[in-house]
């Protein structure tokens, strides 16, 4: 063998280093924990689906993103979220399943983007979605801002915000108007307000032939602040006579009834107007949640309501709300600002380090402490001590027992704590940590 | 919306239901808490790698099962063991990870088979590897033995044996008769010995040239029988003059002493002369994994040692020793024999069924009930209580408790063990499972 093929990992594929893995994991785990108390059933749907199912819906930019070949003469594409597999999963087993349907997946997608910094072409997306068989209560719409604020709660953080709004608010204003068809467009314009300022956005929705009195409702409207009750009563105010909208307001008003209910602190939750979210794609309320302390980070879990998630597939109405966390991009943003909470850093609890022959004693210590549920690893290569102090200082294990020959004769071992540097005498049936 | 497109999935692609899934996350979980027990490292690598790098090794049967496809430039092919994939990432990251390296990967490997029952195209392998830098003690060789004895008693198991064997043994004793060539053909034929009988496996050696004191010695060897000690004897008593064979002998002696050093029982573990596993790849240790009830599952845990793990990619000897549980298949078949050890059957612990306007006190209980670790869900959403209990037997939740009017005046609720049908009071602040 001498010509080696180099061994390159795909560009906008995220492999981690041991050390980092272990944190993705915890972050990870930490996430199915909560999803998991507030009832969520797992599901595991393959990586691979027919291109037929996949892309029923699908088109424009999204599909061409997407990972797609033939095998054999079947037309295969990879997933590129968890949605349309969960469509296809609850219309293909409609009649097996329980609704309200509440399921998590955490799972790889995949989209073939432009690479660039921070951006995956393979990605955990963490899921939960809750469908009604027909109707489902708004009371589901207050309850997963309770699960996103269990979850970065556990992931360590305190101050950040969930962002709420209704797309029946903006769809009902834009009707009012009659700039329906123009609404993408409007919202794209309004969007960058902070950027460009008020007179410019101004000027824009002139441009495309927006009416003066149109214009002034909706910077009126842009501009609505306050505390989250204030905003709701300057939406009435604002007496916009459409249907859209006074449901959206009358969903909101209850979403943010319900979500005090749920005893969401008032800092962890705002109405924002601005929130739109996938203009076809949801219905009702939307979320949108910030890091205060990182804004640039952008939304870090994402979701809403939504009419119909498998009018593709089945003529039963399964209205839903959902919502997803982009892991892959979370973590590798907050491993970049030091900002992942670890509960520990390495995989082994304690490193038995035997200095001598016979390997009995060591290896009995650890099935011990294996069995008390201590994760525990035995260093079985033949080193100089030092050489293993080392294995155990960069693998950052926190204890370290060496046994030789003094040790097992007077059945005594010295536990050494690898932060402080102590050391602990204990009677070999006794370790505990 | 009129024309549907078929909600199916693509055959050869395991997808269960929620219930189902349940079982295949807490059998995942325990194997890979087993793992974590030893100390190993978690890794997750992409699922698509080059097929310049995917492919340095591979070729015959597996290259044609490989799902490959192209994206804009770039050849792309998706894993199909988790082996290559770790070879890349050792030779790739060799200077910064810390040796013996031990890793664990739980994850889904793709093969284009043809589809039939119980075989699949995505499937889980969960592997373990420890990889040594230029060497790596015996001792290694002994310890995997004792991970697969943990998870398989974790998974509810008894009743398994881990047959061991040696391919410098055999390699030896092919070497010694001088039939190296042959011994893929010759090992293929013996493998029979249990279908055809003593006499054809006979003649077939003849038919492919064997000299009859060849045969003679091929028979006597596998042959050997009696208990591990007896067996490790016998084999010293052929006599069979080569280096390969000896050290092959010498090995195996040690492997069996220090599985005992880590307290396998012997009934759980057992030399068997006629393993080989894959020709190429395994250089000394090989073990297959079998549940004694249930023979016709195959072998359910196999792996080795092997000399180099990533020649193609670096100069670098890296030997190291590894296995695999193939999990899809393997919870496939233990699921349709009802063999799997369930410690839950829900994710819920208790669903909470209001049966009153004011959701207050019922989302508090649920509150307080996940903040002791309990997994709760509440049945937010307008049905009768008959539908609410339903829901509750169906998703086979075991504790639910009815809040009305009542139970919110008098601060007293009912607990209903759901299988026994038992109901016990309790206070709302006192409650507990």
């Amino acid at each position: 063998m001498s010509k080696k093929t180099e061994p390159r990992t795909l560009a906008g594929f995220m492999e981690l280093m041991p050390n980092e893995q272990i944190l993705f994991e915890q972050m990870k785990e930490k996430i199915e924990k909560t999803y998991q108390k507030f009832g969520f059933l797992p599901l595991d749907t393959p990586v691979l689906e027919l291109s037929e199912v996949l892309l029923a819906k699908a088109g424009g930019e999204t599909e061409k993103q997407i990972y797609r070949f033939e095998k054999g003469d079947t037309d295969i594409s990879m997933r590129f979220d968890l949605t349309v597999p969960l469509s296809k999963y609850v219309a293909k087993n409609y009649g097996n399943l329980s609704f309200p349907f509440r399921r998590y997946q955490i799972g790889k997608v995949y989209r073939g983007e432009r690479t660039q910094k921070g951006r995956f072409r393979e990605f955990y997306q963490c899921d939960i979605d809750i469908i009604g068989d027909g109707e489902l209560s708004i009371l589901n719409d207050a309850e997963l801002p309770r699960v996103i604020y269990n979850v970065f709660k556990e992931l360590g953080f305190d101050d950040f915000t969930i962002r709420i709004n209704n797309r029946k608010i903006l769809n009902g204003l834009f009707e009012s108007l009659e700039q329906k068809e123009n609404s993408a467009e409007i919202l794209r314009i309004i969007d960058k307000i902070e950027k460009i300022g008020e007179q410019a956005v101004i000027e824009e929705l002139q441009k495309i032939d927006v009416k003066q009195e149109s214009i002034n409702k909706i910077m009126s409207f842009i501009k609505i602040d306050g505390t989250t009750d204030e905003k709701l009563y300057k939406l009435a105010e604002l007496r916009i006579e459409n249907q859209t909208f006074k449901q959206g307001l009358d969903e909101l008003t209850q979403v943010v009834k319900y979500i005090r209910m749920f005893e969401i602190p008032e800092n962890n939750f705002k109405v924002d107007l601005t929130i739109a979210r996938g203009l076809d794609y949801y219905t009702g309320t939307v979320y949108e949640t910030f890091l205060n302390e990182n804004r640039e980070l952008g939304s870090v879990c994402s979701g809403g309501r939504y009419e119909n998630l498998a009018e593709y597939y089945t003529n039963q109405k399964l209205p839903g709300v959902g919502i997803s966390i982009g892991l892959t991009r979370l973590f590798y943003k907050l491993n970049e600002l030091n900002l992942v909470c670890a509960n520990k850093k390495s995989i082994s609890d304690v490193l038995i380090i035997p200095m001598l022959e016979d390997m009995t004693v060591p290896i009995k210590i650890a099935t011990n402490l294996r069995e008390a549920g201590i994760n525990t690893e035995v260093f079985l290569n033949d080193k100089k001590l030092k050489a293993k102090m080392k294995y155990a200082d960069k693998l950052e294990i926190p204890y370290v027992i060496v046994v030789g020959e003094e040790e097992v004769e007077s059945g005594i071992v010295k536990i050494k704590d690898m932060k402080t540097g102590e050391e602990k005498e204990c009677k070999i049936e006794e370790i505990n940590l």
